[in-house]
């Protein structure tokens, strides 16, 4: 499986995702999801999720057409096209191509050929945009009342997202919202797995402030972790007791008329 | 869909449930999915989840040939099985049959006949004991490696059972535990809905210490879920943000240098 996690917000876009991929449990390996373009004008990231021959074979398919446009300038490429909302068309359009050779002979052996894209970026003269790119080559875009999208193992990850996000969090703290909910989604799930690929556009900048990958080793990563672990655990603990009994007896009944032990 | 989840713990079971089921997301009701039964000598309970019309199937014939005992006692029941193993049996063979009824044309409808049950209790002479029974009639039992067994929308409310819950978790926390968990899921999936059925049976007491439901405006629920909800945004800010540069600035090498600044 994977986990992918993008976000828009006013100060920029925010991208992370795993590396682990498998094919059954026993056929594990490392794939990087994350794929980045830059240009002049405009700075672009994708994250994949689902069938790794149909990503796979969009990303190869959008690179080509890059280099194809080098020698030919009517080829239309991500880098070229004229808005964020084309570029999440020509990611569909790729998609849908896939789809269409693909999907019948893989359905026909069982396989699964849903796959899901996130393409995030901004061009010089438009807002920075987040789109979701689905199986049949269409997409959704992010609005400040969804400002994140998440593909893959999506639902350990997402409480904490629920709790913290809005288009104004700013970028340090939209980090450890993403790695807390990255961490949570690594320690309940093994399809899920480091090391991690983290990419933040700043809003009206065109480049990568940050693009990195983070190893299984990383002290930042893992002091964010355990200090989360902690955080939760002390959090745990100062909760109050559920005050519960199936007929209130007269004891609790004269508990329940003092609700000042019981209220904060 | 439904939430349930059951621990089993030195101290005892302690069982939760939603009760929201649906049909396609307009055709939304209320359907209890915690049972309960208690004589001389054991306390039963049983949480349900999956197609409702399968699982009603399996309680009803378990209540009738509770009936149907009163008159010819060489029926055996839950009531007079002679383990909580032998009980899981019953509960699967039960299963079983109705899954033979019916699955086939409900697949053919394209409906899916999957259900599954948590069967928790312990009889006199015998330990605490939970079991998770499947469609095919087979079932699973909870150790001390995993103390706690999860049915319908489970991932949502699984990163803090992982953190929290070992066999030896007092009730009290296992009762914070388990609603935190429900709370998370109820925030995040629309499908899991108030109110809740609790139970929980106190080892070596054959009886229900806890039976209860939940109300939508139950102040203590409300008060863990404000409580935990505060707790973790709190424990969210007092995270140290996280370290992060595509190449190390000078500056920032220098503070790498100062971990005292980044440490607890």
């Amino acid at each position: 499986m994977t986990y992918c996690v993008g976000l828009r917000l006013s100060q920029g876009l925010v991208l992370l995702s795993d590396t682990r991929t498998n094919a059954g449990i026993d056929n594990v390996s490392r794939f990087k999801k994350m794929f980045t373009w830059r240009s002049r004008d405009r700075a672009i990231a994708m994250m994949t999720s689902g069938n790794l021959s149909i990503t796979q074979g969009v990303i190869t398919r959008i690179n080509r057409a890059i280099e194809e446009s080098a020698a030919d300038d009517s080829i239309e490429t991500i880098l070229s096209a004229e808005s964020m909302f084309r570029v999440a068309q020509l990611v569909g359009e790729r998609m849908g191509e896939m789809q269409d050779r693909f999907r019948k002979s893989l359905e026909q052996r069982g396989a699964a050929a849903d796959a899901s894209i996130i393409v995030a970026g901004q061009r010089k003269g438009g807002k920075q945009r987040l789109f979701l790119v689905y199986s049949a080559g269409n997409f959704i875009e992010a609005t400040d009342d969804t400002c994140y999208f998440q593909i893959g193992e999506h639902k350990y990850g997402k409480p904490i997202l629920d709790r913290v996000l809005t288009p104004q969090t700013p970028i340090p703290e939209a980090l450890k919202a993403v790695f807390v909910s990255m961490d949570s989604t690594l320690r309940s799930n093994l399809s899920v797995g480091m090391p991690l690929d983290l990419a933040v556009i700043k809003t009206d900048t065109y480049e990568f402030e940050v693009e990195r990958r983070i190893e299984n080793d990383d002290p930042a990563f893992a002091e964010i972790s355990t200090r989360w672990s902690d955080a939760l655990r002390e959090a745990f603990h100062t909760l109050p007791e559920f005050y519960h009994a199936k007929r209130p007896s007269r004891k609790a009944a004269a508990k329940r008329k003092a609700p000042a032990r019981r209220k904060r």
